[in-house]
C-alpha cells in the first residue's frame, strides 16, 4: 500500500513533483520543467497506476486518495494527503479533480515490438496541438487501434494536457515516436497497408480497408494535412465523404470516423 | 455595402452589441444578457452573413473587415473599424480573431418544415455542454446531417461558444427545439426510423441503417446517455463497437462516427 503522509505546508519540499504545474510543465525541456508524467483525477490516476510508467508520488484530498485505495495496494510510493486549499497553493491553481499522481517516463518500445501483433495502427504527422493529440489517443483506445506512431511535427503525448484530454488512454495505448522514413519502413516490414487520410482520397476505399489484415492510417493535422512526402509513401489515399461547404473535421474526429470505418467486424 | 464607420472610443454607445461579452452572454436570459447571435472571426462571420439570422453590426480591425468586403456587398449594417486595443476594451478580453458580427435571432422552423426533404436527422437529448453541442453541429454539417432537433436538457446552440466551436455551422444546419413527445411524433409523421445510440445497442444495426431512406439518430450526453423515455421510443438501439476498458467517446465524436456510418452512399 502507498504510504499515506499528511502534509499541511504548501512549501513542503516533498511535493516538488506537483509544484507550480502551469509553469513547470509548459516547457518540460527547460530549467524548471521536469518532464514527468502527471495524471489528474481518479480515472486518469487509475490508468497511470495500471500503466508501464513507474509512479513516483500522489497528492490529493483524503476522499480522492481513499477512492484509490484498491489500486494503491502494492504500490510503494508516498501519497501526500492535504486539503484543497493547500493543494491549490502547491499546484498553482485550483484543481477540481482533487488528486494528482506523478510518474517517470519509460522507454518507448522499438517499432518491431510496437507493431508485433497489432492489426490497426495510426501514424500521426504534424499533430502539434496537445488536446487534439490527447483526443486522438482516446479515440484510438475506444475504436480498436492497437498502437500509435507519433511522427514528425507532433506534440508530446505525455504532456499534462494531452494526458488529461486522452482520459489517460495515452498511458494505455502503446506508442513510439519515429521519423517518417523509419515509420514507413517499420510498417512495411510488419506487413501493413499504408492508407493516407486526405481530402483528395477515394471515399470508397476507406470502408474496403476493413477487410485488410493490417492497416496503418496516416493522419495529418487539421489545416495543412499530410505532407507530400507522407502522401507519396502511402499505398492508398482515402477520404471521409464530406458535405459541400465544410472545410474539414477536427483531426481527432476524422481519426475516430476512420478508425471505426477500418475496424472490421464488430468486437 | 456595409457602412464602414471608424471608431476610436471604446465607450462609443454604438458598440453596445459587443460590450463586455464574457459577462453579457454568460446568461443571455438575465439583465445585461442580450440574447444576440455573435460570430467571431472571418470564417464564422462569413457563415453568419450567409445565414437566415439578420445581421446587426460588425466590429473589427481594418484588415479583417477588408477581408469580408465581398460578403458585405449588399449588407446594410454598420461595420465599426477600430484597432485591436480598443476592440479588446470593448469586448473585455483580447480577441485574436480580429472581427465580430452580431445578429438577431430568427424564428426556428416548425418540425414539418424542418424535416421536409431531410434524409438524416440528429435528435439530441441532454447535451448541455456548449462546446459539445457546437462540435456536434460541425460534425453534422460535415457528415450529411440535414437537420438537428435540439431536445430536452440541451444547451443553447446559439450561445457564443457553441457558434465558435461549430465553426459557424450552427448557423447553417437547420435546427428546432422540441420536447421529446413532439420530436418523436414529428419524426414518425415524416417517416423516419428512430435509432437510439446507446452502449446497450446492437453493433451490427448501425451500418444497416445506411440503407434506410430516412434515419433519425437519437444522441444523449456523454455520461448519462439517453433517458429511459427516449430509449423506449426508439425503433432500434444501436451502438458503436468499443474496445474493452474504455468508458465512452465524447458525444460529438460518437455522433460523427454514427453520422458517417448511416450516411449511405458516398456523396
Amino acid at each position: 500500500m502507498a504510504r499515506v503522509v499528511e502534509v499541511d505546508d504548501a512549501a513542503d519540499p516533498r511535493l516538488a513533483d506537483f509544484r507550480d504545474l502551469a509553469r513547470a510543465d509548459r516547457r518540460p525541456d527547460r530549467p524548471g520543467g521536469r518532464g514527468l508524467v502527471l495524471a489528474e483525477g481518479t480515472v486518469v490516476v487509475r490508468r497511470l497506476l495500471a500503466s508501464p510508467y513507474p509512479p513516483r508520488a500522489l497528492l490529493g484530498v483524503a476522499r480522492r486518495v481513499d477512492d484509490l485505495a484498491p489500486e494503491l495496494t502494492g504500490v510503494d510510493v508516498p501519497a501526500y494527503v492535504t486539503d484543497a486549499d493547500t493543494m491549490a497553493h502547491v499546484v498553482g491553481f485550483h484543481l477540481n479533480r482533487g488528486v494528482l499522481a506523478s510518474a517517470d517516463r519509460a522507454p518507448a518500445p522499438g517499432l518491431p515490438a510496437l507493431l508485433a501483433g497489432a492489426r490497426r495502427v495510426a501514424l500521426l504527422e504534424g499533430v502539434n496541438d496537445h488536446e487534439n493529440l490527447g483526443a486522438l489517443f482516446r479515440n484510438a483506445a475506444a475504436l480498436g487501434v492497437d498502437a500509435v506512431i507519433v511522427g514528425p511535427g507532433c506534440a508530446d503525448p505525455l504532456y499534462r494536457r494531452s494526458v488529461r484530454v486522452s482520459m489517460g488512454h495515452v498511458l494505455r495505448v502503446p506508442f513510439a515516436t519515429a521519423g517518417l522514413d523509419e515509420a514507413v519502413a517499420g510498417l512495411r516490414d510488419a506487413g501493413f497497408v499504408l492508407a493516407a487520410l486526405t481530402p483528395g482520397g477515394d471515399p470508397g476505399a476507406l470502408a474496403a480497408l476493413a477487410d485488410r489484415e493490417r492497416v496503418a492510417l496516416l493522419l495529418g493535422a487539421e489545416g495543412p494535412g499530410l505532407s507530400a512526402e507522407a502522401l507519396e509513401r502511402a499505398d492508398v489515399r482515402v477520404r471521409i465523404p464530406m458535405a459541400g461547404g465544410v472545410d474539414s473535421l477536427n483531426v481527432a474526429t476524422a481519426g475516430a470516423v476512420a478508425f471505426h470505418a477500418v475496424a472490421g467486424v464488430p468486437r
